[in-house]
């Protein structure tokens, strides 16, 4: 009776030290920028749902373009990033810069200067433009997914321009 | 010594369990909404040091004036919200909408809309403008802090401004 005590004790000891993390921070680190890679490789195909693939359904997106200021669940989502890819002629590519990941339990949040470059339609030349994104990852059934997308790039008060030409 | 061995097995047991997530992600949301609060009345009172209060020394911030595309450390993020203070004659009233809170152990993530509202120097009338706001925060020895934000609004590519007038 006693050992089957310590037994249990132990077992509970156990799950609770290595269960308490969820999952190491920087394993997490690792499985997100997998999941980021995936995500970069499918706009280089031009493959929405590879895309859409790292979204939550509920997902609350702050994007680049607009009206609206939010896009509310990954159906409105996916539709805002099919109107992007369909601006672009051939791949897209993205590079991401100065990337921060804080991670805790299954909670991430990701942030990064972000390029996009490839070439629009009807222009020749390869048109490039720095963003931020800052997202918010949940771990679910041992997938990551993306809950919240915010993209941006600063204003001019002075001018009312977006300034789609800045560099880091 | 079993009796002590069962002791410190109940301890382990006990600090796995309880301290497994850090603090409950219901206290975790009202603590951030009491941050928020501060913040909030720091604008009313132009109070400087308040609004910079609930930052990290190291904090990453994307803000929704440019350039730079971002803002790094707490010193010029305050020069910042300083030179943004300088506009304003009067109180500053912030008002948070569709806020969402998401806390694992010590990290958490806020996004909302937020509008400021106040009256712009030479001005008569009040300028509201409605933001999309992100924060993610990090508890450090029991105090909430924000080490990055992402404040913006989103651009009208048409045009190439900046969509300062939208309402949710």
């Amino acid at each position: 009776m006693l050992a089957k005590f310590i037994s249990i004790l132990l077992i509970v000891s156990l799950v609770g030290f290595t269960g308490c993390q969820g999952s190491k921070s920087a394993d997490s680190d690792a499985q997100i920028r997998q999941v980021l890679d995936r995500w970069t490789k499918a706009f280089s195909a031009h493959d929405l749902d590879g895309i859409m693939s790292i979204y939550a359904p509920d997902v609350v997106a702050y994007d680049i373009g607009g009206p609206p200021l939010q896009y509310l669940g990954k159906d409105a989502y996916r539709k805002d990033y099919q109107d992007f890819l369909a601006q672009y002629d051939g791949p897209i590519e993205v590079e991401f810069r100065d990337m921060h990941i804080a991670a805790s339990g299954d909670l991430a949040i990701v942030n990064s200067l972000e390029q996009f470059s490839g070439t629009l339609k009807g222009q020749k030349q390869k048109s490039t433009i720095w963003l931020r994104a800052s997202s918010g990852f949940r771990k679910r059934d041992g997938v990551w997914l993306d809950f919240h997308d915010h993209i941006s790039v600063p204003a001019d008060f002075g001018s009312g321009k977006a300034l789609v030409d800045l560099k880091p």
